[in-house]
C-alpha cells in the first residue's frame, strides 16, 4: 500500500514533471497567475481560492483541436428548477413527441444521403470505368491508364481539397471521433455542418476515386452528423433553424440523438437495421438504456423503409445508367451451406490467421498513421499532395497487377456474359482475348463493393485463380494500410472486409478439399474473421454479416470465427477505434478503472489550484477568474461564518452560467446576503432558456461581455445560477471508485470534499483529465509496478 | 415548490402513516426499542445514534419472501484491500480463465438442459397424443378423453406438487424474478439448487400435460439457476462444490455470470444465440457493458454448438420415438415473400390489435394473477388442486373444441401423409371419416410448439377454417390468461405466440385477399404483435423471430408490425414483466427517476433512527444493534474530539463483515485508540476470505454466534472492516439524482451526510427501498399532483 507519507512524496515529484495534458494547462495558469494577483484587490484571499485546480479545456496531441467534455448531470439551480417546474402536460408531450420526431426525421435523413450517396458513387465510378473499359476493348491502353488515373486524380484530390480546407475533422472514419463523443469528449467541429457537407461529397469522391476506403465509417459519422444538426434545431450560422425543434438544448438528450444517428448511419451504409442496432451498442455507445435502443431500433427501421421505397423507384430505371444496384447485399443463399468437423479445423486456421493479420494490421495502421500526422501538420497542400500520391500509386496498382496472372477461358455453362462489357460482374476482359476474361481485373478494376459481391457470390468455384486472390490479397492489404490516412473520409469496413474476403478464399482454396464448404462462403468466413481481428466488435459484425448475407445457417461458423480472431488479436494490442482515440488524445473514460487506481485516493490526483468564487462575488473577481483559467466549473463557497469559522459549500457554478449572469448585469453595490423578497426578483430576470446548453461552438464568450470598469467593483449573486448539488466524493475515496462514479454518470466536474472539519470545504474538483491513465502515470510513474 | 417547512409538515405526516413497505420495518423496530433501551448501558448515546434509520431486509407483497439487496459497490476496506494488493498476476490470470470457463460450462450445461428438456417434453407428450390418436382411430371416444384427462391430471399435479412442496420460487416464468435479480433484488431461493431441479422437471411435467404454457421462460430461468449454482462453485449443502469455481464472491461477478445464464436460457429455448444476447441486454439486463455483450455472445454460441451437437446425434436414430424434432425453428422460406403497399394496411391493422390485445392480455393476466396469489396463499394443497382443476379444464377444451367443426377432406396433391397418424403434422383424423381430417384438433391436440409450427408453415392455404382460427383462439387467449398463475413453471412465450399466430391468420384470411402475404406470414406477424403488445420487447422479439424462421426480408414488416402494437400497449400499461416485478413488490429501480422526484431532497426521505457504531464499538452494543434491526450497513463514527466536538464518519461496516468479527472474536478489554503496529497486528489476525460475500442464503447468521457475558462488555475495533470510501450524497441532494447514483452504480446504501457542520456527520442511509414511488407516495401523498 501507498501510505499516506509515500503519497505524498509522489504527489511533489508528480508536480514537478512535465506531464503530457497538464503540461500545457500548468504552464498557461503559470503566466497567467502574476497578472492576476496584481490585479485583485484581495491576494490573500485569491491564494486560498487557487491553492488546487483542474482545467478542463485543454490542448492535446497532435490534431491541436480544443477539446469540450460533456456533461450528463442533471444541473439543479434555481433558474433552471423554477423552469423546471413550471413546465405543464403540454410541454412534456411536445417533448416527447419531438423525441420521436427527431428520431423519425434522423431515420428519413440518413437513409436518403445513404441511398444519394450510393447512387452518386455507383454512377461516377460506373461511368469511369465504362471508359477504362471501352478503351481497353480498342487495346488502347495507355489512353485506359492516362484516363483511369486522370479521373482518380481528379476526384481524389478535389476530395481532398475540400476536406483540407473546408473541414479537417472530416478525414477519415470519423467512428472513433462519434464514439469519443458519446463517451463525453466534443472534439472541435466534429459533428458541425461544415463536416457533414464534406464527409458526404469528401466520400463520394474518394469511393469513387478508387481508392481502397469505404464509406460505411463516413455514414455513421454522417448520421451522427445530421443527428446533431437536426438536434440543434439547425443551424444559426447557415440560418436554418426550427423553431419547434429546440427542446434540445442538454447533452443528454444529444448523445441520445446522436446514437441514434450513428446507428441509422449503420443501417443506412449496410442496409442492416438490427446490425445498426447493435453497432451502436457495441462499439459507438458508452451509456445505454432500454428506452434508448427502443428509439435507435424505431431510427434504423425509418432507414430501412426508405432505402427500400428507394431502390424500388431505382429498380423502375430513373436513376441513371447504374443506378440499379443499391447498397451492398450479398446472396449466399444458392449455396451448400451444410458443414462438418473438418470444417471446423478451417475455421480455426482462417479464425488464428484473422486474429494475427488483424493485430498486425492494427499495429502498422497505428504506425503510419503516426507518420501521417507528420505530413498532416505541413498544411492543406501537404495533405492534398499525399491524396494525389497514394491515387497515383492506387491507379497504377489496379492498372499493373492484372497484367501478372494469365487470362482464363471464359465457363461454358453461364448465364452471364462473358466477358462483361461494361461495369459489373465477375468477368473482366482487361488484355484478354476474346472468350477470356481476367479475373484480376474483375476484382480491381470494379468499385469496391461489386469486388465484394464477386467475392462471396455463389456458383464461382472456380472464378479465381490462387495467383489472383494472392495478389489481390496483398495489394488490399497494403493499400487499405496506406489509404486511411490520407485527408479524405474513409471507412476502414471495406478493405478490411475484402482483405479477409480474398484471404478466406485463398484458405478455402488450398484447405476447402477437405471440407464441404464453398469457396464463397470461405470468403465471408475470413471477412468475419478479419473484422474480428481488426475491429474486435463480435455481435454486431455477426448480425451485420447476416443481414448482408441473408443466411443463418453460418450463424455458429461465424460466432466462433469472431471468438477465435477477437481473442487472439486482444492477446496484442486494442481494437482499430480504440486505438486511433488514444492517437489522437481523446481522453475516453472506460468503463472499467485501472488496477491501480485502487491504490491512489482523489486527494493524491487533484491538481493545479483551485479557483472558488464567494455566493455574492465582485464582477472584477470572476471575470479576472474566467480569463485566468479555462475551467468550466468553480465551486462557489459562502464566507466563512465569524463565530465558526466554517465556510459553507454552496455548488458548482458553470463558465457559461457565469458568463451569461455576467451579460444579463444584475449587479448590486453590495454584498451583504440578500433578503428572500430580493433573491426572488433576482430570479425573476433571469430567462431559463439563456441557461440550458448552446449546441457546440454557439455558447456566449468572454469577448462578448461588455463590462465598464464601474461595474467591475459591483457584486453579483450568484446562488441562483449555482448547481447547489454537484456530486462529491471524499478525499480519501479511491480514484477507482471515483472514476467508476465519473463514468457511470456522465459527469463533467467532481467535487473532491475534505474528510476532515477544518479544511476549506472543497479541497479541488475531478474532471475525466485527470483520470486518464496517462496523466496518472506522468505523476506517479511508479504506480502501475507497485501493485505487483 | 415544495419549501422546506412544507417538507418538514409532510414528513411529519409521512411517519405516521401505514406504508405499505415502511410499515412492517417500524413496527418491528418500534417493538424491539424498549427493551434494548433498557438492555443497554448508554440509553443516552443510543438514543442519538437511533435517531434515523432505514431497512434493507423487508417482507413486502403476497409472498412474503425475505427479498435481499444486492450490492455492487467495490468494498474497500482493510482487510480485502491486503487481500487484493496481494493477488499476483496468476490469481488475475486465473481469474480471467475461471470466467470464461464459466462461461463456457454455462452454455455448454444449459445447451445440454435445454436439449434434454425438450427430448423429454416430445417423448412424454408423444406417447400421450400418440395413446390418445390410436383410441380415437378405434373409436373409443370415452377411452381416449380418460386417458388424455389422466395423463394430463397427472403430469400436471405431479409438476405442481413438486413444486408446491420443494420449491415454490420455481412456479410462474422466472423472468421477472432474473430481471429483478440482475436489478439488484435477490428474492429468496430464487436462484437455489432446489429451485433449479423443480424448474426443470416441473417445466417438463407443465408442458407434457399439455397445458397452454411454454417452456421458454422457464429456461431462462434455469440458464440463470445454472449459472448460479456454478458461480458459487456448486452447492455447499448438497456437496457439490469444486474448489476452484471460488473466484466468484462478489455480487458484481455473479451478476455477470447470470446475465450469461438468461442469455443462454433464450438461447437454448428459441436455438437463436443472438437473440438470447438481445433479449438479455432489452429486457434481463439493468447493467451493461461492452465486455459483458462480448462474454454473453460466447455463452449462446456455446449453447447453439452444443445444441447443434446433440441434433444431430438425435437424427441418427437414438433418442427415441419422437426426439426428431429438436427445438422450435419454422421454416417460411418455401413462401412468397415480397410484400406492397396494401400489406402495409394490413400490418397496420395487426399492429393495432396486438397492442390493444396485447394490453388487455396484462390487464386481465394482472386481475387473475391478484386472484390467485389468494388462493396460492392458502397452502400446497389449494395450489395443487387449482393446477389439476386448470388441467381438467384444459383437457375438456381440448378434447371437446373440435367437434364443433366440421371434417375437412384431404387436400390433393400433398406429400404428407393426410390424416396423420401419430403426433404431428397438420392432418389429425380425431372423429373424422377416413380421407378427411379436423384442422382444430390439429392445433389442440399437439404439442404447442407443433401447433405453432403448423400456423407458420407454409404450403397449406386453406388448411385452417376461419371457424378453427377463431375457437382457436379464444382458447389459446384465455387459456394462456388462466394457466399462468398456476403452481407450474410456466412462460409466456409460447401463449402469446399462438395466440398471435392465430389472430394473424385470422387477420390474414379477411384481409388477405388485398395483398399477396402468405397466410403463413400472417401468423408470423400476428406473433410479433402480440409479442409486442405483450412483453413490449423490440429488438429481441426482431431477431429471436429472425432467427425462428430463418428469413430476412420480413424484418422491415416485424420491425414496423412492433412499433405499432408496442407504442399502442405502451398507452394502456407495462410490459407484462415489468407488471409481475411490481405486483411481487420487488423494489425494481427503474433507471429514470420520476419526475416529482426532483421536487424533493434527500433529507425528505431518510425514514427510521439510524443505528450508528463508534470505531471501537463494544461488543454488547454491536449485537444489540444486529439483532435490534435487519439492517446491513451501519455507519462508523469516531467519538466527537473534546476540543472541536465534531465527531469523524469513519465508513461503513457491513452487517456479514461485523457479524464475522464477532466471530473472530479479537475483543480488546479497553476503548483507546489503537497505535499503529497494533492495528497491523489485528489486520492479519482476519482472513480476507472470510469477508469475502456469501452465496445467497449461506452467509453467517447472528444465532451461529457464541458470545458469552464476558465479551458483551468488550471492545472490538471496527476500522479494519468498515468500508472507508462510501458513496455518500449531501441532505440537499435532489432524490432524483440521488436514484441515479443508485442505480448507475449498483448500491445498496448510500450514506446522506449533512450540509452545515454542527450535525452528526451522518444522517441518514438510504437503500432501493426509499427510493420506491410506493413509499415515498406514502409518506408525501401530494407529490405526484405538485408537479402540475
Amino acid at each position: 500500500m501507498v501510505d499516506v507519507e509515500e503519497k505524498k512524496m509522489h504527489m511533489g515529484v508528480g508536480r514537478g514533471m512535465a506531464d503530457p495534458e497538464g503540461g500545457i494547462r500548468d504552464r498557461s495558469f503559470m503566466e497567467g497567475e502574476d497578472n492576476i494577483v496584481d490585479g485583485l484587490r484581495e491576494p490573500l484571499l485569491l491564494k486560498r481560492r487557487l491553492s488546487n485546480t483542474s482545467s478542463q479545456i485543454a490542448v492535446i496531441g497532435a490534431n491541436t483541436c480544443p477539446i469540450e467534455s460533456l456533461d450528463y448531470e442533471t444541473i439543479e439551480n434555481d433558474v433552471l428548477n423554477q423552469d423546471w417546474r413550471s413546465r405543464n402536460r403540454i410541454q412534456i408531450f411536445q417533448y416527447v413527441f419531438c423525441k420521436w420526431t427527431l428520431a423519425l426525421l434522423i431515420g428519413l435523413a440518413t437513409g436518403v444521403v445513404g441511398f444519394l450517396n450510393n447512387l452518386a458513387v455507383e454512377n461516377i465510378a460506373g461511368f469511369k470505368l465504362l471508359l477504362v473499359s471501352n478503351l481497353m476493348l480498342s487495346d488502347r491502353y495507355y489512353q485506359a491508364f492516362l484516363a483511369l488515373a486522370g479521373c482518380n486524380l481528379v476526384l481524389g484530390t478535389s476530395a481532398a481539397a475540400i476536406c483540407a480546407y473546408i473541414a479537417p475533422a472530416a478525414a477519415g472514419s470519423g467512428i472513433p471521433e462519434v464514439k469519443a463523443y458519446l463517451n463525453g469528449v466534443d472534439a472541435h467541429s466534429i459533428l458541425a455542418p461544415t463536416t457533414l457537407f464534406v464527409k458526404i461529397f469528401g466520400s463520394i469522391g474518394g469511393v469513387s476515386a478508387g481508392f481502397m476506403l469505404g464509406k460505411e465509417g463516413p455514414m455513421v459519422h454522417t448520421g451522427a452528423c445530421i443527428a446533431n444538426l437536426l438536434g440543434q434545431g439547425g443551424s444559426r450560422k447557415y440560418h436554418l433553424t426550427w423553431r419547434w425543434l429546440r427542446f434540445f438544448k442538454n447533452d443528454r438528450d444529444r448523445r441520445d440523438l446522436i446514437t441514434c444517428g450513428a446507428a441509422a448511419g449503420v443501417a443506412a451504409a449496410f442496409r442492416a437495421p438490427v446490425g445498426g442496432v447493435l453497432f451502436a451498442l457495441e462499439e459507438a455507445a458508452s451509456w445505454w438504456r432500454s428506452a434508448l435502443l427502443w428509439r435507435t431500433f424505431f431510427t434504423t427501421a425509418m432507414v430501412a423503409v426508405v432505402l427500400r421505397a428507394l431502390i424500388g423507384y431505382c429498380r423502375s430505371g430513373y436513376c441513371g445508367l447504374f443506378g440499379e444496384g443499391g447498397l451492398i447485399m450479398f446472396d449466399v443463399s444458392k449455396m451448400v451451406t451444410t458443414y462438418s468437423t473438418p470444417d471446423l479445423i478451417v475455421v480455426l486456421v482462417l479464425g488464428i490467421i484473422g486474429g494475427l493479420l488483424g493485430a498486425l494490421y492494427n499495429f502498422l495502421l497505428d504506425r503510419i498513421l503516426r507518420v501521417y500526422s507528420v505530413i498532416n501538420e505541413k498544411g492543406a497542400p501537404s495533405k492534398i499532395l499525399m491524396t494525389a500520391t497514394i491515387s497515383f500509386l492506387t491507379t497504377c496498382l489496379a492498372f499493373s497487377l492484372p497484367w501478372m496472372v494469365r487470362c482464363k477461358p471464359c465457363p461454358a455453362n453461364i448465364t452471364e456474359e462473358c466477358p462483361t462489357i461494361g461495369r459489373s460482374g465477375n468477368f473482366k476482359s482487361f488484355q484478354c482475348p476474346e472468350g477470356h476474361y481476367n479475373d484480376l481485373a474483375s476484382l480491381l478494376l470494379n468499385t469496391n463493393e461489386d469486388a465484394i459481391r464477386n467475392l462471396f457470390s455463389g456458383g464461382t468455384e472456380s472464378d479465381f485463380q490462387l495467383s489472383t486472390l494472392f495478389i489481390f490479397f496483398i495489394a488490399v492489404y497494403c493499400l487499405g494500410l496506406l489509404t486511411y490516412g490520407i485527408a479524405v473520409p474513409s471507412g476502414l469496413f471495406i478493405p478490411v472486409i475484402l482483405a479477409g474476403a480474398s484471404c478466406g478464399r485463398i484458405v478455402g482454396t488450398l484447405m476447402g478439399s477437405i471440407g464441404d464448404l464453398h469457396p464463397g462462403l470461405f470468403a465471408l468466413l475470413g471477412s468475419a474473421a478479419f473484422l474480428g481481428g481488426t475491429m474486435r466488435m463480435t455481435v454486431s459484425v455477426c448480425v451485420i454479416l447476416l443481414e448482408l448475407t441473408n443466411d443463418l445457417i453460418m450463424l455458429p461458423l461465424v460466432m466462433l470465427l469472431l471468438l477465435i480472431s477477437k481473442t487472439i488479436a486482444d492477446c496484442f494490442n486494442k481494437g482499430v477505434y480504440d486505438q486511433i482515440v488514444t492517437m489522437k488524445g481523446l481522453p475516453y473514460m472506460e468503463s472499467h478503472p485501472e488496477p491501480y487506481m485502487r491504490n491512489l485516493v482523489t486527494g493524491d490526483i487533484i491538481s493545479g489550484p483551485l479557483v472558488t468564487f464567494s455566493g455574492i462575488e465582485k464582477v472584477g473577481t470572476i471575470l479576472h477568474g474566467l480569463k485566468l483559467t479555462g475551467h468550466n466549473g468553480f465551486p462557489v463557497i459562502d464566507e466563512a461564518d465569524p463565530f465558526t469559522d466554517s465556510a459553507d459549500f454552496v455548488g458548482l457554478v458553470l463558465r457559461s452560467h457565469l458568463l451569461m449572469v455576467l451579460k444579463c448585469k444584475n449587479f448590486r453595490r453590495d454584498n451583504t446576503v440578500p433578503t428572500m423578497a430580493s433573491s426572488e426578483n433576482l430570479l425573476r430576470e433571469y430567462v431559463a432558456s439563456d441557461f440550458e446548453k448552446a449546441g457546440s461552438g454557439k455558447g456566449l464568450k468572454i469577448e462578448d461581455l461588455n463590462i465598464n470598469d464601474d461595474e467591475m467593483e459591483m457584486y453579483v449573486d450568484l446562488h441562483p445560477v449555482t448547481n447547489k448539488t454537484p456530486y462529491t466524493v471524499m478525499e480519501t475515496m479511491s480514484v477507482a471508485k471515483a472514476a467508476m462514479l465519473l463514468r457511470e454518470l456522465g459527469l463533467r466536474h467532481m467535487c473532491v470534499v475534505p474528510k476532515t472539519p477544518g479544511k476549506p470545504p472543497v479541497i479541488g474538483i475531478l474532471t475525466r483529465h485527470d483520470f486518464m491513465p496517462e496523466h496518472i502515470c506522468g505523476r506517479f510513474p511508479n504506480i502501475e509496478n507497485l501493485h505487483n
